[in-house]
């Protein structure tokens, strides 16, 4: 059986550089999370003038997707009135974030999840999960080539 | 590059006064909450037989106001089931507040935030606001000055 | 019988202003919080410069001393081990402070407590003690002078 | 009045490299966080194999060297039994960190603090410390070449 790929310091770090950039060529100001598949932050930085709510809302976005092996976009409907996980987002200690911007990292698509990536500061968390998604790609990319 | 205001105390209690003359006027009791860029009070005030929230209300819509980078009033509907931010008031451990009553202070419209105000006491959150806007039209006044 | 005096915000404001003349006048930086018999915040300030600590510790010694009755700086022995109250630091959800800096407010000596002050931010809490002091001392000038 | 330097990013991430240098040369498995003056986090990295305690209390190290305008391992001592801060470890809800590895940032000796850095997952607190002190010169390195 191949070894997942692990999430290591150097290339958590990538992640959130490939984050950052997609933010900075969006000119948005986020905070980047990329944790562990236990939900431990490994790599964590703040962009220059983003909202001090990042390093709790980044975190959790991450710890989030791990936690329910899902993008944070994707809660926001079962979470709602009337959904099957209605009330998610007050469970978990406050920890749980139901809006864009946390995405799990898969050995390969549809594998084992090995970590996540969160990111949080943009006006509209659409632009949060595009930022998410260019870490997810990159790491993606990094995997790949093995 | 021009430093931007600093938020010391005695802006910080001017503000408030602003705030509580505004509530006065209106026959309102509220609390008024002042704080810096990193969320941390540095005045509060609470009006004779205002209620016992305001000593949380005011200091969270505060810390919301600075941690989102807008006005709380501004958070309601996004944060609602179907908006962009459904659940974020059940995030960040429960300190933030989406309705009436906090707004970012800025060195200039547009410019940096240098912390927020808070009011918390009317039945009509709208009231709240309302007073709230009085102290940052103050801040606004003050800092023009310069 | 006699009432016991009110502990308005006018009253707190000027506490806080004892206790702020009496650490500038000791060149120490602190914050200044009165509640009143509830426990619940009725005037804050923090000094330019002083610590972030200081929005929840001065706010926590106040918060200690009227839910004790007692200064905190009498609460330490009896918290230590062997103490009668070993670990009530620990009780309270983290708000139970046993250092100096809170005094409860009395309406006269050996009388009802009205409310409570705490001080926080000088190096050695015996300094904090002693701004709590000068607002306890202004409340009794004033309360006596009825 | 010269300005204080900016805690940015850049110089965040280039703390946590000299505290990840300064461990790896002692073989030692740590995390690494710098926080801004408010006590909020800019950049974190946790080495491989590091302990996942590391998240918690590095980050936690340097919000409690702002908040305390001190070393964390200065702070044991007075936090002890018969100590002027007994207790304080289980004030601030928890966040307060009395062992080694947190170190205030300052613009220059004695001077403004701009931040903190906090180093945790040594067996011995002493040796997170050395880590911190090397990410502290490192920004008294670069904050004089200005």
């Amino acid at each position: 059986m191949t070894q997942p790929p692990v999430l290591d310091l150097a290339t958590a770090r990538d992640l959130c550089d490939a984050a950052l950039a997609a933010a900075a060529s969006r000119s948005l100001l986020v905070s980047v999370a990329v944790v562990d598949a236990g939900g431990h932050l490994v790599a964590f930085a703040r962009m220059d003038g983003a909202e001090i709510a990042g390093p709790t809302l980044a975190v959790d976005k991450a710890f989030t997707a791990v936690a329910h092996s899902a993008p944070t976009h994707e809660l926001a409907v079962a979470a709602a009135p009337g959904g099957p996980l209605f009330g998610l987002h007050a469970a978990g200690q406050g920890r749980y974030v139901i809006f864009g911007g946390g995405i799990p990292l898969r050995a390969e698509p549809g594998g084992v999840i090995v970590g996540a990536v969160g990111v949080s500061g943009a006006p509209d968390p659409a632009d949060d999960t595009a930022c998410a998604e260019a870490a997810v790609d990159a790491a993606a990319a990094r995997w790949t080539r093995r």
